[in-house]
């Protein structure tokens, strides 16, 4: 089995992790936490979303938060945006880089946001657009990648179809995206290879949920195919929202730790990681699930 | 990457599983989890040990396991045996398969049982000579084969030379062990390699623990090796003696979510497995930590 000699992990936490949280988070907590994961050493960080306050209250201090980290040189922080409006309050904000998601099941898009893909991709083109004349990033997400909960199995073609579409519109990067934690080792070289196809392999990253434990299985079976790139989780944070109660997000610590022991270089320092985690965990009603972080707080304890 | 067409899942859960469980659990809910694992099609699983009640009261009842299981034909049901005077008690119990546990590490060894590993491997050797004698096929394992709570790094060539000695004096395999859960997938071909050099591969099992997250990311690498025989516990059963609160065994519906994907046959139908775990985890004071099997829970409940 081969593996990149270094990887880049995109820290997921505060965006995807907290947006599942269901007490408000103070906005000091969130600029606390993603300041010890630039301590960490991630050279990427998914910090917030300018989506509707009103759907995701979580988010609404998306700005407050921007302009309360400490941004270090040469760490990127991100922001998801879902259309024209979300862009002009993130360009307000001072946010660089922003993350787009669209579907491969027009199911899911329809229940989710309302539109089909079609549809979506239209609305992202002109949120790319404005984008890219205001200089700012954008990264894509294909989310449902690997299996929709309302239509089951998806088209690899389809999945390297839409990210095409958002590598055509300006996007630099696409996260293929297992949204609901169902993708095996098996799926990995059928989708990367589709989507390999359609966009250059340097440009795909892959986002894994960990719902059924086969996360790090998959990073495994993606870096013999050569990518590098990965979306995680500090401690594991956030559910998966089709199944709840259960594992969501690949926990970053349990990614380095497997990367530390394959002498893959990711610069982020697992006990920086996990004082991150502990940090995020102590505001929290709930412990981290994140497989590394549980058996580190263990001996900590004893 | 490779995979076995077929794989053997040697089922743990009623013995290193249940041997975690502070609270008794009556012999009839025992005997009543080994018939749903029978049902779930398992070719070997490990049901009890014969070893102190004092230190294991857990185990006291393993005559009486024994004799109330529905042993199906075919299915291989083991138990572990610390000593001659285990052995004679499984003997008496019908027991027609055996386990031994030699350490790969002195420290761990001398402190989990009192005897450096040459003085365990002399007596093994004793219970090895009876049980080929009474016709009773003999299994070893190595604990502390990936690391140790103790020495921490523990040198491939000392695990294989253990495990040539246990295939000398009889047995039939040896699973090398990760005991405290710290393996990661770099070094699952050192470790493979180093014993494929003194025993055929053919007879290596591996035997991982999910502490840290890597399980099911080292048994893709150790398919890729060719190896086909893998422990796991239903619905992860079993905790880290070293790291209380932590996961311990691979949990078993992880692993065949994982096989079921990847298209290796295991002969274990998923659905009845959980079922197996459900009756078990209904009889604890705690859920079960199987990612697989949490998932579905909560969506059996949604």
């Amino acid at each position: 089995m081969r593996h990149p000699a270094k990887v880049t992990i995109v820290e997921v936490g505060p965006r995807d992790g907290l947006q599942n949280e269901a007490a408000a988070i103070p906005t000091a907590d969130k600029i606390g936490f993603v300041d010890r994961l630039t301590a960490a050493g991630f050279a990427r960080i998914e910090v917030s979303a300018f989506v509707s306050p009103k759907r995701v209250p979580q988010m609404a201090d998306a700005a407050k938060v921007f302009s309360g980290v400490a941004r270090r040189d040469g760490v990127r922080y991100s922001a998801l945006v879902p259309n024209l409006a979300g862009l002009d309050r993130a360009h307000a904000a001072g946010v660089r880089e922003i993350g787009i998601i669209a579907a491969a099941s027009d199911t899911f898009s329809l229940k989710n946001i309302n539109q089909t893909i079609d549809a979506s991709l239209d609305n992202y083109r002109a949120v790319c657009a404005r984008a890219l004349e205001l200089g700012i990033r954008v990264r894509g997400y294909v989310s449902t990648a690997f299996g929709c909960p309302f239509e089951g199995a998806i088209d690899p073609a389809r999945v390297a179809e839409v990210a095409a579409s958002l590598i055509n519109m300006g996007a630099v990067e696409v996260a293929i995206s297992d949204t609901i934690g169902i993708a095996h080792p098996r799926q990995v070289p059928e989708v990367v290879a589709a989507v390999a196809d359609r966009i250059p392999a340097s440009a795909i990253a892959l986002h894994f949920h960990d719902t059924r434990g086969t996360a790090l299985a998959n990073v495994l079976a993606a870096m013999d195919l050569g990518i590098d790139t990965f979306d995680a989780s500090a401690g594991g944070l956030g559910g998966c929202p089709y199944a709840p109660g259960a594992t969501g997000n690949l926990a970053t610590e349990d990614l380095v730790y497997m990367l530390d022991g394959l002498g893959v270089d990711t610069g982020v320092s697992l006990d920086a990681l996990i004082a991150a985690s502990s940090f995020i965990e102590s505001r929290l009603d709930h412990l981290l699930p994140s497989r590394y972080y549980r058996a580190a707080a263990s001996s900590r304890r004893s």
